[in-house]
C-alpha cells in the first residue's frame, strides 16, 4: 500500500503493521480532532469549576448534555473516517474474513457511539 | 432554610439566593463528583495520546464510547439528586408555578442527558 | 382518596387499589393516548407491508426511526403524567418508603424511554 | 447485475431498477423480519390494551421500552443486511459518486436509528 493512499486519522486498514497503529495520517483530519478534543477538556474542567462552586444543578446538566454533544460529535467524525477508510479498503479487498470482522466491528462501534 | 436539611450537591430549590448558586451544599456528594469528573477530565486527554498516537480508529472509538459513559452516570448521579432534593423540595411546595416550572425542567434534562 | 383528585391515564399513587389498575383515569387524556398508539399501530404495518414489496431498505429503515420516534413521544408523554401525578403524590405523602420507591422507579423509567 | 448475487432483503444497490424497489429478496431475511414486526405490531396492541383497561403507567411504560427495544432489534438487522449488499456494492463500485452517496446515507442512517 503507497502511502499516498491513506489520507484519515485511523488509516488502519484491518490492523496493518504491529496492528495498534497507524501506518499513516493526514494531517488535517488530525488537527481538527484534536482541537475538538482539547476543547472537551476544557469544558470538563469548565464542569469541575461548576460543581466546586456550587452552581444550580440544572444548569450544570445543561452543560454536560453539551459536553455528550461534542463528544457525539467526535464519535460521528472518527466513525466517517474509519467507514471512508479502514473500512473501505477492508471491503474492497474482497477478503471474506477481513470483511466479515469489519462488519461486525462497524455495527458493534456505531451502536456504542451514536446513542 | 436550616443547613441541616442540605444534602444534595446542587441544593437548588427553584433557584434560591443569587438563582446561580446552591445554598448548602453536602461535601461528600460534591467530592464523589468531583472525583468522577477529574477522572473524566484525564480520559479525554487520553484520548488525545491515542489521537497523537494515530492508534487504531476502533481503538480510539471504544475508549471515546467509555468517555460517554462514565458522563451519561455523571449525569445520572447529578439528576437523581436533582429529583431527590430541588425537585422534591418545590414539588412539596405546592406552589403551582413553581411546580410545574421543575416538571417541565425536569423532563428537559431527562431528555437531554439520558441518551 | 377522592376520585376529583384523579386526572391522569395512570393515577396510581404507589400502586393503590390492587397495585396493577389505576383508581380513575382522565378520559382525554387516555383518548390522545390511544389515538396515538393506533396510529403507530398503523405505521408497524405500514413497515410490514414495505418489506412485503421489497422496498429500497433505506426507505424502511426511515420509516422505522419515525416509529421509534412516534413511540419515544408517548413514552415521554406517560412519563410526563407518571411525574406530575402518581410520583407528585408519592413524593407529597414524605412517606420515606413511598418516596424511595418512586424515586427509583422514575430514574429507571427515564432512562429506558429517553434514549 | 445476475439475480443469484443478490441475497439481501432490501438489495438494493444504489437504487436500481425503478429506484424504489429491490431487484430481488432472500426469502429467509424478509420472512425473519416479517416475523419480528408482526410480534411488534401484537405487542403495540397489548400497549392499547394497557392504557384502555387503565393499567399502572409505570407497568405501561417497561411495556413500551421493550417495543423501543424491539424496533431497534429489526433496525439493526435491516441495517446490517444493507451494509452487507446494498452498501457493500456500492463501495466495490469504485463510481466515487455512489460511494459517497452511501457514506452519507450510512451515517444518517445509523445515528437515526442506534438510539
Amino acid at each position: 500500500m503507497s502511502t499516498e493512499t491513506i489520507t484519515s486519522p485511523c488509516a488502519c486498514g484491518a490492523r496493518p503493521g504491529d496492528g495498534t497503529h497507524a501506518v499513516e495520517v493526514d494531517p488535517e483530519a488530525k488537527h481538527a480532532i484534536m482541537s475538538r478534543l482539547r476543547r472537551i477538556e476544557g469544558q470538563v474542567r469548565g464542569l469541575q469549576k461548576m460543581v466546586d462552586e456550587e452552581r444550580y444543578c440544572a444548569d450544570v446538566l445543561m452543560q454536560l448534555s453539551s459536553v455528550q454533544e461534542a463528544l457525539r460529535g467526535v464519535g460521528r467524525a472518527l466513525l466517517e473516517n474509519h467507514l471512508r477508510h479502514c473500512a473501505t479498503e477492508a471491503i474492497r479487498s474482497a477478503d471474506p474474513a477481513k470483511t466479515e470482522a469489519i462488519y461486525e466491528e462497524l455495527m458493534e462501534l456505531m451502536y456504542k457511539n451514536a446513542r
